[in-house]
């Protein structure tokens, strides 16, 4: 990819490429691109400055504000760009079947792990920034990560994997489905090179976990009224 | 407490107090103390200078060298005290019971969620850090994460609250809570104040997590062959 050894706004400058909005187009992914290459080496996205996103991008700092009015809003679309990435990953993983048997577990595991490897940067930028600085992206991460569970859940709750449980525990049971996939990216993006045997071993881990959750789910039966009742 | 106005270490020195020792004690407490602080809102440890931390703690540069040979090492410091809070922890919850009924998983989380606002500072290194900038320090976090997993695995045991699981499946699943446990720190600390409402919704939310975690653990049945059977 050219883009790792010259920026991705001076290629585009350089092609003079199409129309203006298209130009537009790549100097704003360029930016962003920016931003989560800054970030690679362990850097919090509060750390950055916009004078250094625009330098890494390859753009004058004024060109900056034709896209964002500040760095939180570069975030912001940075957060809306990794929620594309993660539904994007729910229609492959639909594919895999109904999460029921450990066959079908670890197809989806390895859906996700080469998901993961495939898109190093954006899961970096999320699991970082999930419990990471900004107030404004945590919160951000967060809610992307509702809409995904929620998703998660409804197909669930198409296939009737679970029957005779509501909307409300499916989400709860995705919930704990996405929060082990999120912390599971961390250890895949770690994985040291050329050592297979902690691949399987990690993916082995991940589908015991998730076999644990939906046995778990199987078992569930609704009490309507204990969530009503005061805590002790 | 006197340290949220003025640095520990002036304290230590204005006190005059007692022997060589105890001044050393006090001047590295107040440094890593210092650390924890300016992380509090939201900076990451590698943004942290060393300059910066003897400046928070009232104390000279050169001071830090008689603690601690770098800033990495004063964040293994750092990740070591959390270690032990978390251990003191587990002594805590020991006496709310055997996990299996949901009144006593409800006040296990009652007492986490005490403890984790009780070490805010500790709690929010913990949970930015783990999968944060620095590889030092991501890596001790992990190690201290899995320590504190085996342990809880072999309380579970020593309980005998899920007969028939080895020590392997009881730390898989102690895994799953105790990764649960830390992504519910970062949102206990969230909460906003004098919304009682929200703070029931968030216990009532772990209960029920954490009951489909120990329900799949009491459906699981051990078979010894499948870990080592080839990845398809």
């Amino acid at each position: 990819m050219s883009s790792k050894e010259e920026p991705a706004g001076a290629v585009a400058e350089r092609q003079n490429l199409g129309s203006r909005s298209q130009r537009k187009q790549l100097t704003r992914d360029a930016l962003l691109e920016a931003a989560l290459r800054l970030m690679k080496e362990g850097r919090g996205f509060t750390g950055l400055s916009l004078r250094e996103v625009t330098r890494e991008a390859g753009v004058v700092p004024t060109a900056f504000y034709r896209h964002f009015r500040d760095m939180d809003e570069l975030g912001l679309a940075l957060v809306e760009e990794c929620g594309m990435t993660l539904r994007r990953l729910l229609r492959e993983t639909r594919r895999a079947g109904v999460p029921l048997f450990t066959d079908m577990i670890r197809r989806s595991v390895l859906v996700y792990k080469r998901y993961v490897e495939d898109n190093r940067l954006q899961f970096l930028f999320i699991s970082s920034e999930r419990d990471g600085g900004s107030p404004v992206i945590r919160e951000a991460i967060r809610r992307e990560v509702a809409h995904f569970t929620n998703e998660m859940a409804q197909d669930l709750r198409s296939l009737n994997a679970f029957p005779g449980l509501s909307m409300a525990t499916l989400e709860m049971i995705c919930g704990l489905v996405v929060n082990g996939m999120l912390s599971t990216a961390a250890d895949i993006l770690d994985l040291p090179p050329r050592r297979p045997e902690l691949d399987q071993e990690l993916v082995e881990d991940s589908v015991r976990r998730l076999r644990v959750i939906f046995l778990g789910a199987l078992q569930w039966r609704e009490k309507p009224a204990a969530a009503k009742q005061p805590l002790p």
